[in-house]
């Protein structure tokens, strides 16, 4: 069974979480694809009115496209349940986000949701995190400074670049990645990050997720993370 | 003496700190203004050659006026010494930036450097921090989100507005100015916005400055902080 396929199997249990009357935040990503496509499907099956607040304008699009209404996230007073995806998650649920550059509204959305669903396929599973790249979202002005100092520190960045030009995030802000290898410790690294000027976010999401729905060949696995 | 005297006496007295061939950040502000124009007229006076890496746009355009070469903080290797006001400083030489917005890049130039001057009237001289606002650089997206967190934080939130509209920063952020009265913990304070998501950063200057100099009546005084 392929990757696809396990997504799938993810998105399509996690849209049962979705009751009527709800205000959903949807994270962005490959397999967020196919949840909103679901989740389109269910609000019209079941007759639910819900509202959907995009993570990014990519997300915004899809709902739109799926008979998803949306609002802006400034617009509404609660969300009741975000469900995004995770590049890497750890054996105490704690994960990556970022490799689609959205992580910044991601966190913004997920901080701000009473709970938290992630869907992943299996290969996303892993006991330590680190081999799938840390992102960080970064002011241009002074960048280059930012990037000697985390050279120093020997996190390995590298700018996310696109034939040859900066890509640039939603909020106009350059990607680093630290290429880690392994993280020892995520707490530990994720307030030293945040202390760090010009570091806007980066793509640790500790203590946030609440249930994480796993896509298995034989079917989806959910586990209470917290 | 009014408060533009005493800003010009400690503006002229911080450019004798600067020697040929130095790269020199250049603070924003109204105090700093003074130190623009004295620091075009020591170059031409000692025929010395320095370049000045701007904190904004506007410092930027102050800067060719008075005939100071200047670059990108990106397009340097280092910064000998920055100079730059502040709007209010402890009796441990902490402070408070950002009444002009431009506390972001400030700081981007501050962290870079060798050596930190402010230059400062001796109005901006507090036992305690906190009477002047705390101003906060944030992400637009979730803003709304983020003022009501702060609010029930006890921390007395504004939005720092213009015509109705809301204030930009050269990063095209938005201003949120925290009236705190007084604080009692800088380095609890930092640390805790530090690690809020939405906050860019925030306009607390800790353990930064090297050497303050203070415009009295009487003339400046030069203050080794650390």
């Amino acid at each position: 069974m392929n990757q696809d396929a396990l997504k799938q199997i993810a998105a399509r249990e996690a849209v049962k979480f979705v009751k009527d009357d709800m205000v959903v935040g949807l994270g962005t990503g490959s397999t967020v694809k196919y949840m909103i496509q679901a989740l389109g499907k269910r609000l019209r099956e079941k007759n639910l009115h819900i509202v959907g607040i995009p993570t990014s304008n990519r997300t915004a699009r899809r709902a739109r496209r799926a008979g998803i209404p949306i609002k802006n996230i400034d617009d509404i007073d609660h969300i009741d349940l975000t469900i995004d995806g995770a590049d890497q998650v750890d054996k105490n649920y704690q994960g990556i986000k970022g490799g689609g550059i959205a992580h910044l509204w991601e966190k913004i959305v997920a901080i701000n949701s009473t709970k938290n669903i992630w869907i992943v396929d299996e290969t996303k599973l892993t006991n330590h995190l680190g081999s799938f790249p840390l992102p960080l979202e970064v002011i241009p002005y002074g960048s280059s400074q930012l990037f000697v100092r985390l050279k120093k520190m020997g996190y390995h960045p590298t700018f996310r670049m696109s034939h040859g030009r900066h890509i640039l995030t939603h909020s106009r802000n350059y990607i680093i990645d630290l290429n880690l290898g392994q993280i020892d410790h995520p707490h530990h690294l994720s307030k030293q990050l945040d202390e760090m000027t010009g570091i806007v976010e980066h793509g640790l999401f500790l203590d946030i997720v609440n249930t994480v729905i796993v896509g298995h060949p034989d079917g989806p696995e959910i586990i209470n993370a917290r």
